[in-house]
């Protein structure tokens, strides 16, 4: 890593108090996330398959999913907002991932307004929320669908319009300001920042699609029976 | 309107290239906006009145609202995406407006990335599905209701999501960075800037707790069903 100041972050003359390099090697780090996130979600998929053993597999999926969000809104964005000003001289686990996830958004460095803003929604309504659609899907049962299509719904929608304004937001800034935010390695934007944010734009579009078919089917099937009773 | 440098916006040293100020009378363009507005609602839902006979008050006023809600974002929000750099010099209708209500958000005379970006997905995505939400109701199709619901809580969501953006962006620079983007007087704060957005609180509130209920409404009933034809 090139580092021609005090901190490896751009635009190079942000400027990021109190910053230390990480102390633990990448490898470790991120062995040591996908651990704890692979761990968390075998359990919760294995304690939903336990508890309705009729979940398909494609209800397992979304489990998984809500899990993982819930997870990171919850706890890992929880402890961006509860510790932001003091991330950049951190050696915590959450703190060295937040300082090499930053080489690709050093608004996290920054305690911005815009991110700060966002990501207290995210851990204060979407994290629970993401909890609770996994928890009405694992529960599987037919009197609360209408709950948990209508939850899943909302989380969705709130995932796409957070995406699309954290991706738009720094393709304004760069655009009206000539700011970027992202080291130039195609590492640093394409893996961390387009890679890692991509799935919050293609599984809430299929989960709205699909729960979206969910439910219009309950309403086209209430639309038949009134239908029906009146013999038409 | 005390004119201290030359305009009138807070924080006192933010630029507003070319700025003029307003040609025509406060009361005229207030009037002339709400006449506009007034006529599109009464036609709105005049028409809808006349197309589905048996439309209920709070249907009529859902149709109202969402109507409402597709003006001002493909409209007189798409004016802004449109026209953001010149309107501070800009003596149009529509321009006047923002240079009014800017009084209240400096942001919209700004160029400001936060706001471009949440303006452009406003206009791009919520304009059309407000309408599309309005026509559905408007409809009043029995086998159309899923999407309408879906449509109406999407957008609803989109809403309270996008206000407390709006709201927390203003709160967080305010507490990060000591940054205020509104005149102090009352009416310029509690007035435009709290009053004006208000709506697009209270409203989908009560129009996302309506329309989750008549989803979980229609999967109680087919899980009804099913368990009725199961001799439950």
């Amino acid at each position: 890593m090139a580092v021609d100041g005090s901190h490896p972050y751009f635009p190079r003359d942000v400027v990021v108090p109190g910053y230390a390099a990480n102390t633990a090697p990448l490898l470790f780090i991120l062995t040591s996330f996908g651990g704890i996130i692979g761990a968390l979600l075998f359990g919760c998929v294995t304690f939903a398959t336990w508890y309705s053993t009729a979940l398909k597999r494609g209800e397992q999926l979304t489990i998984a999913w809500f899990s993982l969000c819930g997870f990171l809104h919850l706890f890992f964005e929880g402890y961006f907002v509860l510790n932001h000003a003091t991330i950049p001289s951190s050696q915590s686990l959450f703190a060295q991932l937040w300082k090499e996830y930053a080489l690709s958004d050093s608004r996290y460095m920054t305690s911005d307004p815009f991110m700060l803003c966002i990501e207290t929604l995210t851990v204060l309504i979407w994290g629970p929320l993401s909890f609770a659609t996994a928890v009405l899907a694992a529960r599987n049962r037919p009197r609360e669908q209408g709950a948990r299509h209508l939850l899943q719904a909302v989380v969705c929608v709130g995932h796409l319009y957070g995406v699309a304004l954290y991706y738009g937001t720094c393709g304004f800034a760069e655009h009206m300001r000539g700011l970027s935010y992202s080291r130039p390695e195609p590492v640093y934007y394409w893996g961390y920042y387009v890679g890692m944010n991509a799935p919050w734009v293609v599984v809430p579009c299929v989960l709205l699609w699909q729960g979206g078919n969910a439910i219009q089917a309950a309403f086209r099937e209430v639309a038949e029976g009134v239908e029906g009773k009146k013999g038409l």
